[in-house]
């Protein structure tokens, strides 16, 4: 659970904006679990720019390559500190710290021909030209069949971890699966000897196939593209989540992207400055949507300038306390009802007989349904009677019930696009 | 795997039919595995007719109030034999015999007041008389808390296995969900000390919560409302399938429904007489679903008079060898790509480094697609290189590749709502 | 977790006893999760005595043969108010209330012919007479053919629903293995409406067949014989509870029944008066497998005059947390050292990078062993460094290292019969 | 399945006898599935005598320090053929041909610093010297953090991969855990662009936290030290094997070591020319054993010259079908009756209602035993009745029953040290 400013600032975030973030989440959201601040792609581009990468950009490199936080926007950095007096600043707040990384080795890394770390070797032996990314010009890939490949990695991340990096977001790893780049990341990171968090981007097209090869090497990946505030985009993770769910275990996360909530699209890569289009009960179904299949959650808006009503979303301690403790998430219901879809997910608590139950719906008007609890809870040995919930309670809504009896229908009055998010505790 | 005349014939299916289809699926399908044969609903109604059930029908009754066929339909019943005759004529063609049940007592028992099996109580001490079917008028639903309940039950079943019955397949049981009513089932079958199958029907809206709860009372499921000839019924099964095939194990299986292909509609209770309007591809798609998520085969098409295009689809070796031998049948892949889903499923023979591969198409225009054969197969320690073959391979299409490097593309060529089945051999 | 007097008052308690244990589990050990106090066998009867059973006792019975408690042993049951009283005084401490019953009907009811709660049949069509008990005279089984055995039990659970108990402890259940028994105790605990935890009893011989069967209808069941102070006893849970661990989840527990410790045998059904011949280090044993492998835990010994080492064990606020909370308990080795056995289990806490290991050791005399931490925590992407913490440190030995690489070994001192019992903190 | 000569012939194998086991697997055992022939250790020493390693021999190396054949005991190898002309012989009988290899790198090539193929780098760049092997003295272990390590078992493979070798056991991997090490045989393998099978040795206290580190790169590891025809080597297995069956997939399989069954001990590393020293009733518990736990099978005894006895055990149908075909094999029970363990263990066919059972007896006198069938086949809807097959019915008992109702036991006379295994057949 954290932050990171890629949905309001894009590549273009600066030092003086990451505290401000990281000040406000330490004070308003830490208690609830959120406790992760990343710096997304391009803090080595001094020209960095909404709406586009730059092509042949100047980017701050090291005389081995190595990306450098541009000292334009991280004044700490310099004096060759790096990202290590921002890694204390948030670790004083006690806040975990992540960084952005491209898949591979800068193009000007290989123009200039830069000696790799610790070796006799120089960027040409561990680039392949002839790998690119198709959407970012910053990069060649590398040749995972020269050992300068795997040097110039365990160059980058000793950097990384001598700076204090705690999580690091490797970027154009999956879509296509780049098995050999992956390996090559969790060997360096072994080496390094620090934890860091290795989170894989993008997910566009995953399949579940990869599942082993992913878990024992990367503790997040994305399992989609880019989701922005698009009812769409939440919508269609619906099927990627029911599929990943069960799958979930501490250390090993499908990741559903970071959330569009609050003001965005201040210097993004793409949209113009504007809360998130997304409205209430869509950003309550895309928050439990998350929380019930245990992907991580990164709030992608600013937060000092994000309306109230959504830090209140981010705020409820429900979300920390189910990501954290729900066991066996999963999809128990899918079904078009002709004007929407019925979905029903159920977790249960580890130490208690509680159960907490997301009922879904994507119609585009409201709609009442009466769900057997049965349908959720199943049957003897499960209690008899359950006491009634509401975990997204705002002062809206009454509770459905105080108290149901297994054999009976929970009646829920269902919003468009959203969710009835309940707990329900034997007896 | 077997013929149920339900889609052809719908409520009056005759001796002389099920005979003729019988004999039909011992010579051209039971060497694929196609071995039981099913009586569906109404074989007690001598009034049965197409498009609609009977209210107040002289239905055959024993004088426990216990359905026997009507004679003017089964005329080997005469004389007090029941279904003994019909059971015996399908055992001595090596096929199993199933009949259909509604849930509860024949109201008409209840208007007689007729005397339960073995007891001194009588029909109205069993029936729950407030407890009706919404789309049959037949039957009362049981009593639970009465004893004369389970007694009836017990001497129904007694009767059906006097007969020599296989399969029961009870209806009205899921949609709500009639716990009470499973666990008397299950309860007469394992008194009845014969081997039969307990299928349930329909399931509208069907749970996962419900597994532990079938697991062990029933061994088939029905997982949605009745699916016709429809591309929208097989396309809603994807999401349904997805779902189950996780927990399908041998004796717990989630049923999706019978397959109305070939001439459906002779004599059924909706639609017309035809030959299946679902297109050879939707067909090969349902088919091959079913298959790889394992649920029941039941032939729904007359099939003496079905084309032996159809035939054909039902007599493919691969058809009875994947569903019987196919493990951990999974969806690997789900994406909407715009003008269609592409949705991959995956699974592997027990013996051998043989895996399955089914990569469906929901769009209603053709399309290429390279899938990346790793997608499928997953990375090291799986094979390097893999022999391709088409399990649907009617002369139509070439072989995708003979040989195909695991890390490479299949370049697929996508039918509209078709399906490409593979069989990938190590090697 | 709870107390039950079988340990140290065999079948003789009394209500003075049982609250005197009542309110010192509310008081010292209900904060860490003791909270549930079972009346043990013979409750109903007045002539109950240390070291046997006896037959033809004038058992207490209602009208309806059903037990009432002794009121020479519980007084307030006086008046016909049953367990009402003391139920309600253990409510109001916060606690749970369970009781033990025999499998079947009072021989005694049968003999006086009594009338079976709300039915026209007597005992004598409910009890089937050839069906009794090895080892305890007081009950005949029921003939489960017969719709009288399971309205009473229906009228036995709806006794003891009124009477406010949580938990019913059904013995001489599982061996042999009785599940026409198990299946109507699931029944009339359905139909009463009340959530009663329902405990079968012995486990001798207890197949892991028998799990599907198990887990729809106890919540509860033992897996051994009784267990005593003895070390053999204590030893053979391991193997038990390494093949059921894997299985146990929530409402659905594997027990290795009673914990023998403390002041035991004061007037129990074998042994004398005594504290717990297990030492320190196999009482730590006892309680770190049964916590491992989330065995429900009952304290048998006499609390109010057990030593306060004894309960200073039960009170380790670990022992209450790794139960509650330990996700995947499970043995990952064990080994013959040629003078012992060195078994080590693992599990892992749901929402942090935490994980429990326990070391036991079955040698008579100490060792030392130097175990691979990664043989414990796995491989990246495992964290590379843990911090270690003794979960039974009682100031008597050092923690084993401060912190540990994961490459590293943890050199531990192992005592006899003993355990070194650590969590692992990531980082 | 196959078969290995190192319990006959330990190091000192010669073409002849290789390929005489082989003539001889291919006539006899071919068809139940045995189908590899490993050469083991030493075959690059000229020197190599039974009863233990040399240090300092003069080992048959290439330029590139890779081992090749010693020419005095492989003369097909001359000419620089290396093993291509066996792999050729062995595979024109279509048989599958693995080779032993030791973890590292061999001294010799260390201390005459020969060039690592296709590098500028020498042995002493990728040697380890501090990395040694307890027992043998052959080899230096790598230095995985210099690039020469990978270089030069890229070079091994790609020589191996060449000469057609279809498995490669390698040993010393696993006690202690040498994660780097199997890391890069991995890479090695999968750079061949062969499908090699990765067998790794020993697995002397392997713990199952390293499951998921081996699945994802080896396709077999060892769960013990050697195992030799001693009661208590098989004994020991059953705990290890009941550990690990859960965990076995097609492609990771758990490896409870060769079978030393026939004639062995001709030249190996320990003990004198024998028949082994196994009771056919232990024999018998082995095969079981390994075959319900799917265990790989490698025959360690000189075919040609084995006992008829022991060929027919091997040539059992049932050895072969039950090991590629049974599934979820696992133990359900294993309790002390005083005199000897009762341990019984069942896996499913895939396809039919069958199962498997063993019933294990590790007592010294004959034991009679009534199992109750429930504890084996479970609850309804598990079939009511089931016919009984003895699967290692030689002659010498009856088959405990023609069948035998579910509600009933099997009455087994079980020899010493020995098992019943049967096949229940539904119905």
């Amino acid at each position: 659970m954290g932050w990171n400013g890629w949905d309001c600032y894009g590549t273009t975030v600066t030092e003086a904006e990451v505290l401000a973030n990281a000040r406000f989440l330490a004070e308003h959201l830490l208690p609830t679990g959120w406790d992760t601040v990343v710096v997304d792609i391009a803090w080595y581009d001094p020209t960095a720019r909404a709406h586009g990468y730059n092509a042949g950009a100047p980017l701050a490199l090291d005389a081995h390559g190595r990306q450098l936080p541009a000292e334009n926007r991280f004044p700490s950095a310099a004096g060759g500190h790096g990202f290590r007096p921002l890694a204390d600043a948030l670790h004083a707040l006690d806040l975990r710290f992540g960084v952005h990384v491209m898949r591979g080795i800068p193009r000007l890394a290989v123009e200039r021909d830069l000696p790799v770390h610790g070796t006799t070797w120089t960027a040409r032996d561990a680039a392949d030209t002839s790998s690119t990314c198709a959407w970012n010009p910053d990069n060649y890939g590398l040749d995972h069949d020269h050992p300068a490949a795997q040097a110039y990695l365990d160059g980058q991340v000793a950097q990384l971890a001598g700076w204090g990096v705690d999580l690091v977001k490797v970027d154009d790893m999956l879509a296509p699966y780049h098995s050999r780049a992956i390996e090559a990341w969790a060997t360096a990171i072994e080496r390094s000897g620090r934890d860091i968090v290795l989170s894989l981007s993008p997910g566009t097209h995953l399949s579940t196939a990869h599942l082993d090869h992913l878990r024992g090497r990367a503790q997040m990946w994305r399992i989609s593209d880019d989701l922005w505030d698009r009812w769409e985009d939440v919508h269609a993770q619906l099927t990627r989540l029911a599929r990943w769910a069960p799958h979930q275990r501490p250390g090993a996360w499908a990741d559903a992207d970071m959330l569009p909530l609050g003001r965005i699209g201040i210097r993004a890569e793409r949209g113009e400055d504007r809360q998130s289009r997304l409205t209430p009960d869509e950003q309550r179904t895309l928050l439990t949507l998350w929380v019930m299949a245990r992907s991580p959650l990164m709030m992608g808006g600013d937060l000092p300038t994000s309306d109230p009503a959504t830090v209140a979303l981010l705020a409820n301690p429900a979300v920390g306390h189910v990501l954290r403790t729900g066991q066996d998430g999963r999809e128990l219901l899918r079904e078009d009802l002709g004007d929407g879809e019925l979905v029903v997910w159920s977790a249960h608590a580890p130490t208690t007989r509680t159960r907490y139950v997301a009922v879904f719906w994507t119609g585009s008007a409201p709609r009442r349904h009466a769900l057997p609890l049965a349908s959720v809870v199943g049957h003897p040995p499960a209690p008899a009677t359950w006491t009634v919930r509401d975990l997204w309670d705002l002062g809206e809504r009454p509770v459905p019930h105080a108290t149901c009896p297994a054999d009976d229908d929970l009646d829920l009055d269902l919003p468009p696009h959203g969710v009835r998010w309940l707990a329900l505790d034997a007896g």
